[in-house]
């Protein structure tokens, strides 16, 4: 089959072999990929992962155990827990010290034509969200992963710190609480992308936040720069809540005084729950079409990896 | 009166006038004076802060329009809030924005012969407990904070890094919950202590942590040191707490990257509640007077600060 593969150097494989199926597992033929930025990471080095790249996806149940899988078009979510630690008894499969992870570590991803899951990760689409909707939804769990941890709700003072993909969706998952929700970001394009979201959004200015400073109740980085943080704490309230929803590559350099003076909450937050992500695409809660830049057929993926990597590209996709 | 003002130095004054009560206020004949880390930091410059020093106490009311309050002996809290902001109506009389503070925020504080504070700060002592216990009231609510914050229960797998007069109170403190709590220490005659107070404690070997990595519910950093903050990311689990309890002159130079892979939580944390204080000093689930390394006369104050900086100095009480 066709994979695209990071082995030092990122390059589309055309003779790799499809993925072997255990009991308890599906093969799934992928119809689109998304490109993240971890993807862009891990090409440059993050993790040290070697192999099939791309966690975002949907496609076809092609063979399964599971006959209510069956040929189904499904989505899937990327950690691969054994099941039987304290972790994973408890709940949190996500954080399985054991877990593989989709195309991050130890499991050929899904940019290839084919993929394997388990079947408990799979999730079937509803038939009124297209394909170009479906490969959205890891990303839109994540961004609803938020919603697990901190009560936002009506009468609630919300700031998203960034503009790019992740922040447009956390906007707008943080949104249909009720909360008044507010975007930060640079890009004048995205701005005004995520006023047609309906998003109340503005940009920043030289470092200075069109926000009133500790007035906030819950703010998110989604920045992805080390600038994120210092700005989300002279953001919020006295007892307010920082959610860290990117990484930077980086340290940071930063004075953490105002989180005990202030009794500030910082709460990291990664992968969140299938379920309510596939809700909000079907009931159209959540709009994620405009955040697509552009698709590319599989055989140009590489392209599509220098096009994703371009400053102010948001969801790039590639169609197997 | 007799006064420990800090104005670029720090000198005994004789000459201090009385403070002067306006309605709604005592004015408290200080017995005891305890000297914190802040006091230190203060007479360092930290704060800005100029006048009488001093924050935790225990005293007499000598005049007040509550009579109630009348002649008893009190101890007090330290923020004196607006109580007209949105902060106060919402009982958070901690973080009014317009406070001051007790000898560290334009309130002149408590190393002198009177100081004056409102009647709703003052809560009167036990009369089981003595005035060298009392004063340790202050230090101790903000331990008490903790259990407000976190859900510290049976169960939990607890660590506190840093063996100081705080690390001392809040492993106490958090054992009274029936968790499990280990101190984390470097000096062996501090360790001792902890374990004559029945908590179990270790000291850290050059950076070598005796307690395995991602195994710990809850982390509180009593260390004021740029290194607790790396040592608790270290040894707590996924979607575990890290209590942030004291502050550092410096930044940080840290990576926060798996605060976000690990969901960790990070929350600040300063004063506390002093009626649960109280009561576990009355009740004496919570040991202070071990904590004790000496007592000095006020007119000695000066030494009794010299005192206090030493390495390994526990509290260092002030009798007027």
């Amino acid at each position: 089959m066709k994979a695209l593969v990071f082995d030092q150097t990122l390059r589309l494989v055309r003779d790799q072999s499809v993925p072997v199926r255990k009991p308890g597992e599906s093969l799934i033929r992928v119809s689109y990929a998304g490109i993240c930025n971890t993807d862009l990471e891990i090409s440059r080095g993050y993790m040290s992962y070697r192999g099939v790249l791309g966690h975002e996806f949907v496609g076809i149940v092609e063979q399964t155990d599971d006959s209510n899988l069956s040929g189904k078009r499904v989505v899937g979510e990327i950690n691969l827990a054994c099941g039987q630690c304290s972790f994973c008894l408890a709940g949190m499969r996500t954080h399985c010290p054991n877990r593989t992870v989709l195309g991050i570590q130890n499991h050929p991803g899904a940019m290839a034509d084919y993929l394997v899951l388990p079947n408990e990760n799979l999730h079937e689409v509803p038939p009124n969200v297209e394909d170009e909707e479906a490969v959205f939804c890891e990303p839109l769990a994540a961004a609803f992963e938020i919603l697990e941890q901190v009560s936002v709700r009506p009468g609630r003072q919300v700031v998203v710190l960034g503009d790019g993909k992740l922040g447009l969706l956390v906007a707008q998952v943080l949104k249909t609480t009720g909360a008044a929700v507010r975007l930060i970001g640079h890009s004048p394009e995205k701005i005004t992308l995520a006023r047609r979201l309906n998003i109340e959004a503005d940009t920043e200015t030289a470092g200075n936040l069109s926000v009133v400073p500790n007035s906030i109740d819950i703010a998110v980085d989604c920045t992805g720069s080390s600038g994120g943080l210092p700005a989300a704490l002279r953001l919020v309230k006295p007892r307010g809540t920082i959610v860290l929803k990117t990484t930077i590559a980086a340290q940071y350099q930063i004075d953490l005084a105002p989180v005990v003076i202030n009794e500030i909450m910082i709460v990291g937050s990664r992968c969140g729950p299938f379920k309510p992500a596939l809700k909000a695409l079907s009931e159209r809660t959540v709009q994620v079409k405009e955040l697509i830049s552009a698709v590319y057929s599989f055989d140009d993926a590489c392209t599509a990896f220098a096009r994703a990597g371009k400053r102010g590209t948001l969801k790039i996709l590639l169609r197997m």
